[in-house]
């Protein structure tokens, strides 16, 4: 019995991925509908204001919901957003059962869906397959916890974990597949963030180049505002829009960046550079849940070392630099003790063809800064 | 019928595999006879001047073995060395069929035993998980073909590629199943070596302390002759012996190594340092043939800039230094260009726990020095 919920929320699961990166601020949610063993509606939640993966798995059903048991991999809503409560129209279709992955994170929701189904009668069974739940939605989760956004640390290295050689020359580090993948996690993120060095030394697009991709927001760090107007990712064709997060007050600069159609943020000083931190609650604030940081590695660096890192994706290509020359993942101060280094935990191991992909979270303290 | 010949010499190779490292100068060889689709006799090579995988699989199959499949990680033998010819024995007990991983690499052997089954009206087939059954015996195949050693460069780093924090620490990068899996590497390879710096660092031991653990010889490059006859290396318990590889001509430092008992052997200078491929030329004269190179980085810069590594094992720890401190595991010149750095090929990858450990080979050129 446990192996087919979980069959059936791994369907859901793979639903709710297909909506990852389109649905915010909502969470991606999948649901699926299952009748005497048999799967009788499907359904995810594609676009905020849209209707919930619920309603849709519900219209598929139609009359065969009633006695029915319903997967979802988050707790339904019971409240009246944009579209109306899923809890009420499960109770309605005459659902017998529904198998929820995890509750609603929001403190003030949580839970509510799950007493209004068994307060009219309809079995709930809850946490399974909690962690993929969660992980699918990570960025959302901690967005409505925090306020702050998930940020993501991509790092292409060679085997001797080398980001570019000394002349700055990366490209390119890693093989087509790595890369489309790296196209695939722009397009889950709503932002993608460089520092003006990287945006200097690769001129990069920004962009989610995969069918169906959707192009993140693009935040460019820099500090003293050296962006050119004439940088790619401001002359391309593409509905995402560009920040500049600057220190600099320099009118004329600021003009031409407007002008060319970004936004210029000023943002407060850490040292002469932009206080992260505070650049990240701004986005926050304005809805940004997921951030993918891109480098180069002064920026990397500098979020390692305040912290700010809530997921590490580092491929590494199979490669060597050799020598003592060329640039690491992270730049600024290290540790001076191996005990005093930066733990990572939860890791998986990914390859595409002879890359590797190694996925991590932090763990345990940060250095003082 | 061909899933069941794998599957059978998959057998045969983990039985091999139970040699190796304890073989040298034979091949680690694995034989199983089966009848009747049972196995009716299992045996592998243990120690050189002790007989073959294929006799001690007949001798357990006994009248059994009339009529039967012979499954052989290698060609068996056609020539009396220590032991009877293994492909006579094999006819003589009436096998009616012998699978064989690959061919003796040997040219003044090789194929000498097919023929001679074929000519008594044993049915042969070869090629069964050929690759498998190369790489089992890489070091033997080196040798045997080109009469230099095997050299297996292991690095074990941080996430970032960090071997050492700037203060030289690198106590403890990978965790406790890792460094068990690094006692297997020592113990199933002929010798291990390091740089003069690594002992000074970390004082270590080299040997394999696991049940049933050999410990191989102790190579230390020591260019200048710096080696203390108080380094633990010198003064622990261990059948192994060290060889101590300089170009300096101290007699009296000499003298004091000598009487520490382990030999010095002086070699041809590149630029004040040991010629390493002199040095693994001697080695490999004297029968060695895998080393197992353990750092440090300056030995392993050389080694690599020289085209002197023929595998790389590398693990990485779920750890990062952080910043641009700290050693890397090669020293020395680094490619200026992504292009024209080392490539490596036929990556694979393995867990221990979150430790990830990367094994791969050489491809292509190599940098000109």
């Amino acid at each position: 019995m446990t192996d087919f919920n979980e069959q059936m929320m791994h369907h859901a699961l793979k639903l709710a991925r297909r909506g990852v990166g389109k649905t915010a601020p909502n969470p991606a949610v999948g649901c699926v509908i299952v009748k005497d063993g048999a799967v009788v509606g499907t359904g995810w939640h594609r676009r905020a204001g849209t209707p919930h993966a619920e309603v849709h798995a519900l219209r598929q059903a139609g009359d065969r919901a009633r006695g029915a048991d319903a997967y979802v991999t988050l707790e339904p809503c019971s409240h009246f957003g944009r579209t109306p409560p899923c809890a009420d129209a499960l109770v309605e279709a005459g659902l017998a059962r529904v198998v929820i992955g995890m509750v609603d994170p929001n403190p003030l929701v949580s839970g509510r869906g799950i007493a209004r189904l068994r307060a009219a009668g309809v079995e709930v069974i809850t946490g399974v397959l909690e962690e993929e739940c969660r992980v699918l939605n990570e960025p959302f989760l901690k967005h409505v916890q925090t306020g702050m956004p998930f940020v993501i640390c991509k790092s292409a290295m060679t085997m001797d974990g080398k980001i570019a050689t000394a002349s700055g020359d990366s490209k390119w580090i890693t093989n087509e597949r790595s890369r489309r993948y790296v196209h695939r996690l722009r397009s889950a993120a709503d932002a993608v963030m460089v520092g003006i060095g990287t945006v200097e030394a690769d001129d990069p697009q920004l962009t989610a180049r995969i069918p169906g991709g959707k192009d993140p927001l693009r935040i460019v760090v820099d500090s003293s505002l050296r962006l050119s107007p004439e940088a790619r990712l401001l002359r391309q064709q593409s509905s995402a829009r560009t920040i500049v997060a600057t220190v600099a007050r320099d009118a004329a600069r600021i003009g031409a960046l407007d002008a060319a159609g970004c936004e210029v943020v000023t943002c407060r000083s850490v040292g002469g550079r932009v206080d992260l931190a505070e650049l990240l609650a701004l986005l926050g604030k304005r809805g940004v849940q997921s951030i993918l940081l891109e480098g180069g590695g002064e920026l990397a660096g500098y979020a390692l070392r305040h912290g700010l890192i809530d997921k590490f994706v580092l491929f590494y290509a199979p490669k060597l630099l050799g020598g003592t020359g060329g640039y690491g993942p992270f730049a600024g101060e290290s540790a001076v003790r191996m005990d005093a280094c930066f733990r990572l935990g939860r890791v998986s191991v990914r390859r595409f063809a002879d890359d590797v992909m190694i996925e991590a979270y932090p763990e345990g303290i940060c250095l003082p800064d």
